[in-house]
């Protein structure tokens, strides 16, 4: 299992919290995401041989937010 | 019809515009919902003699957000 934190801009509310996560579970691998407004990050858990960065990055655009780090 | 601006707290993003707009329509009587979270406003058209500005707060509030005035 894998932990990181993505650096995430634009998130306001508890609404966006809702939206990254839920982004987030539609994807394979995900075990955990915790999306905080306050501080802009999201922190995902995952395994790394069933999804990659670059699709969590995506699900997190998807939802509508730019990732910075 | 008649039309009155609501000045509301705590919306910040579309989440909370669609959230509160949602709520409204959910009034017998509500004829449009406009929320703006940068203004911090919701401006209603109503029926009066359908919907009171007592259930119109009570939807807002609903939503989740404080009405000011």
């Amino acid at each position: 299992m894998t932990d990181r934190t993505f650096n995430v801009e634009g998130m306001s509310c508890g609404h966006c919290k809702a939206a990254v996560e839920e982004e987030l579970g539609k994807l394979s691998g995900i075990k955990g995401a915790n999306a905080d407004p306050q501080k802009g990050t999201v922190e995902v858990a995952y395994r790394e041989d069933q999804v990659n960065d670059e699709q969590i990055k995506g699900a997190i655009e998807e939802a509508g937010y730019s990732v910075v780090a």
